[in-house]
């Protein structure tokens, strides 16, 4: 008893914690050079995002420097994407910048110098981080429940196309969000529906203030970017080393600014005092957490999304198995923890993920060993940081968005493969960028939902069998005579509540394009849509030679191949059985072949009686059975299955 | 110019004016008898009925007179249904009550006697008529505003088993609140979710005021109406006449209160004074409307919800064809119309029309010929209603809704066809009388689709064919030898979102329950489900009687036979391409045979090249190809489609 207990608990550990796979069988040799190249570049990529997407979430930048410190440790643990580097993420940044900025806004009553024992920070900076944490926290609550609910297993509700187009809306609000700081101008925190627009137009409004070193300082920083990261990825191969573009960037423009004393000479903004070292793990305030619920949410979903994106492309890439719901346990546990040690809301990076891929990164020990370099820079170099100009922060984060505003070429692909697809990438985008990425994300959801129950609705549901390919055999040993009156028919598909009514429909007008239509009511007006029944005739080679046949007093023959109807509901049902005794009154008897026991279970229940003899193994036995009938002018002795 | 718009406007009457169909063609001579009797026999029932429903609705009893009167005017203009009589319904009547008990609460404060100059009623009864008028008025609206919309061709999304439940559920709400007149105890007015249940503890709790008198009465009446009903519809045959149990009832039990003076003796509660006329009419209190907005959607959406399949129910039975969506503009026109003259809500209801196939009538005129005799009982009758006890009319209302009640035993037929649909049955109930018939019918239908949407990501994505069946000509001209390599699979479903990712780990399994696995990738453990592709090899039969194939240096083929593929997006394109390319990397080419032209295109824009020869019209082109490429030993000259 005790030792199943242990069995059981040693049994889910093997299975919830991946680090017990991947440390014991780590291969030094083989991996540990390349994982450390990567791990410091990462480390400087992340002190500069970090710092970076502390500012878009609304608090201190040092904040970001733990994020970027603390969540890799616990995505290790439980985590299985190798290529994933979780720490504060442009998306969730601005989200959880929403919640701080509305419960903690700026002009709020503090006094400029009530210094909290926490570091030096200001009681407002607190304020605000808590806030933050906050969200954190509930955000990873909010996916740990989710992982318990098993909700991995519906990111197939995620396409491709939906989750490209939130993340390029959610980018492009990001790069909007930058405008300040790449401007130099000073403007209010403008957030809520076309809050994009909003910023452009006061942007727009007060182009007289916009600082033009501030732009110069910026042109030239992501100009620099890009061309050099371009180079980096062109030369790769030649000088078989990464340049780390930001720490070039950020080191030659703080001793600029530094030099030419800018903060004072031109106003130029400078990311200011950051203190060294970590304070005590603090835990979120749970009294803000009813406050933060939609931006929980928002971080919950949107986060997973984006890091689950990226965790099955590196899965992809090197041919490993990542779990959809063990993620969700991974990076809600990563928050959870993360959030009593003062960090913002994370999520995997497509820039980052892409950057330990050009570094050569093989395993998730490049992310640790990234740590270390960041304790280090946490511990030594927090006031050498002091000249760093914001709006080379900003450039850092517009130039490491690149990656996902670039996904705007992947509308060409849409529209040549699927243009419902194109349009659903459309409206997600305006969507995005007119609220908010959560907003946006379910909108994707609901909306692609949506036409995939109307494609269905709209499917093919049946089609004529082509005899002669598929009867070749038994076609020969019929005269043409009795055949006459026998039509095959496939369902092509379910049928449930969704298309049932179409099925029926698509059946009649298959009749009714045949040219021996016998009016059989006579109820007949304009208004009258009812498809009139007919005996069914001969559907040899896709009904396309019919020789018109005789109005016949004998019975016609429908075969329906179920073979592709793989689930049925009750509305199915009722409608087969509908047409069963629709046809039947019209002198058509249906057989069906094919069928799951649990149909011919539920048609039985339904109407169909055993004696009637109309289910089959196979159409050739159908045929068989109507040959012989037909022969013996009597249908009493058929085989019935 | 002018001519063409007139012919326009003539089409669009000609369409959207049934009447101007029947009404020319009506046959004096074998309809008018039939339906003079079942007008009259309607007549009875509406006037109860009406009654009742109005009292349900918390209106005063003589507004359910008028709403016997003028919707059915309405509905003959502009519905199609022959058998449906539009008047006050109990669903609907209760939604309205809750709009009419929350804004004119009982306690309000009117002075008794301020009567208003309309029929001598008071200011409080015309407040709430107003009120009630107002959700009529708004439910018409938004009804026509779903015909202009098209939302007809919705009613897809409401299959049976929801409506059925939504219906049951809400009778019994219906029939709960009709305790308090059943038993004779005074009750508040009682709603909100879980209402059904306060109301049962309430009356549970006041057991001893129940007056032993009321329930007395109640008892007998609603045994005598459900067994002379039972009795009527049993000797129907024979005597070949309806009783009007109502009316007989009604007068009984009016002559009984009256002579035994039941309401002073007794306390019994009577109906009490009904005004004699019509008042002009009165446009609703347009400032009302913002407040019951939530009744108007439940009037419009349930009203209709439950009318069209009565519509339909008619349709079926005496074939003829109601368009879902002409039904809308009937109901949305004959609520916005009558709302101008004090109607409660309308719309079809089971027992009307379940009276209406009783007594024989053929078309709709049975149903104005009702309003006929609804107009004498308006002007001549009022005052010999006075004495009618409040628990009479609560007994009609009860055996009225006897049809729906007894929807329960469609239980048992779910379980036998669908037990997921049972599940749906049972789960809707419970919403609905735990909150309302609204939310219920919300509930049903998106928990129905998330159902559906659930069984097509579950379904059943490929099967083997039997080559046997299939190709029994080709394969006998192909030696062993050549086929030892190829496998032909059926997709059969449409490849979308929903299912992309299961029909490739289909594809997987397919290909490793193959006895011939050959491990290709060295980085495999116990973690990893990802599964190894390996040459596939002959899958004929079904893929039971292998042979093991020896590991070949030759290259595999794999026959996707795409015709059940009846659509697809960007999701199933890109699925399709991974497995072209995965395969092709462990030496299986993949053909695409069957191929939608819209998908050969998609899959060429997607990374497969045109002179790759992939695609082919048939599996014996595809076949033949691969037979002659073999014997010529290269694969260049294939006929490519």
């Amino acid at each position: 008893m005790e030792g199943n207990r242990w069995q059981l608990v040693r049994r889910w550990c093997w299975r919830r914690l991946p680090v017990l796979h991947w440390l014991p069988t780590y291969d030094l040799k083989a991996n540990l050079a390349a994982d450390t190249v990567a791990g410091a570049m990462l480390s400087v990529h992340q002190v500069a995002q970090g710092l970076a997407f502390a500012v878009l979430s609304s608090v201190h930048p040092v904040f970001g420097l733990y994020g970027a410190l603390f969540p890799p440790i616990i995505y290790a643990i439980f985590g299985m994407g190798r290529h994933v580097a979780t720490a504060a993420f442009g998306i969730t940044s601005l989200i959880s910048a929403g919640a701080v900025e509305r419960l903690v806004p700026p002009n709020a009553s503090f006094t400029a110098n009530s210094n909290s024992s926490v570091l030096g920070l200001s009681d407002f900076e607190m304020q605000r981080i808590g806030i933050a944490t906050a969200v954190t926290f509930l955000g990873g609550i909010i996916q740990v429940a989710m992982f318990m609910l098993n909700a991995g297993s519906a990111t197939l509700l995620l396409p491709e196309p939906v989750l490209s187009s939130m993340t390029t809306g959610a980018a492009t609000n990001v790069v909007t969000s930058q405008v300040k700081y790449l401007l130099g101008i000073k403007m209010p925190y403008i957030s809520g529906p076309l809050g994009t627009f909003y910023i452009y137009a006061y942007a727009f409004n007060n182009i007289s203030s916009v600082r033009l070193e501030v732009l110069l300082f910026s042109l030239l920083s992501i100009v620099v970017l890009v061309v050099l990261k371009q180079l980096n990825e062109q030369f790769k191969e030649k000088i078989k080393v990464v340049i780390p573009v930001e720490l070039v960037l950020m080191i030659t423009t703080s001793v600029a600014c530094y030099c030419a004393d800018m903060e004072n000479t031109y106003g130029l903004p400078v990311v200011g005092h950051i203190p060294e070292g970590i304070p005590p793990p603090q835990a979120p305030p749970m009294n803000a957490l009813a406050d933060v619920v939609i931006e929980g949410f928002g971080i919950a979903v949107v986060g997973y999304a984006a890091s689950v994106m990226l965790a099955q492309g590196s899965a992809k890439k090197f041919n490993y198995y990542v779990d959809d719901n063990q993620e969700l346990l991974a990076h809600g546990l990563s928050n959870v923890v993360s959030s009593f040690f003062f960090c913002i809301p994370n999520s995997a990076a497509m820039a980052r993920t892409g950057l330990l891929y050009s570094c050569g990164a093989k395993t998730q020990v490049a992310c640790l060993i990234s740590c270390g370099f960041i304790l280090v820079v946490i511990y030594t170099m927090g006031t050498l940081l002091y000249w760093l100009p914001m709006c080379v922060l900003a450039s850092i984060i517009v130039v490491g968005l690149k990656g996902m505003l670039m996904q705007f070429c992947d509308l060409k692909k849409y529209w040549n493969v699927d243009k419902v697809d194109w349009v659903i990438w459309v409206l997600t985008y305006v969507v995005t960028i007119s609220f908010a990425a959560n907003v946006g994300l379910f909108f994707g959801v609901v909306f692609n939902i949506a036409v995939g129950v109307v494609r269905v609705t709209r499917a093919k549901t049946i089609s004529l069998i082509n005899m002669k390919e598929e009867n070749c055999k038994i076609i020969e040993d019929v005269q043409h005579d009795s055949f006459q009156q026998v039509k095959i028919v496939s369902v092509t598909t379910p049928l449930f509540f969704m298309n049932a009514k179409k099925f029926k429909g698509d059946l009649m007008k298959m009749n009714k394009r045949n040219p021996a239509i016998i009016k059989l009511s006579e109820d007949t007006n304009e208004f009258e849509e009812n498809i009139l029944l007919n005996p069914v005739s001969n559907g040899v080679l896709n009904g396309e030679d019919f020789k018109s046949p005789p109005p016949s007093a004998t019975r016609g023959i429908l075969i329906l191949d179920c073979s592709g109807m793989t689930f049925f509901d009750y509305t199915g049902v009722s409608i087969l059985v509908q047409i069963y005794m629709d046809f039947k009154r019209n002198d058509v008897d249906v057989l069906f072949v094919h069928c799951l026991s649990s149909l011919i279970k539920a048609l039985q229940h339904s109407g169909l009686k055993p004696e009637d003899h109309v289910f089959f193994d196979s159409v050739s036995i159908a045929l068989d059975v109507i040959c012989s009938s037909k022969a013996c002018s009597k249908l009493s002795d058929q085989t019935e299955v």
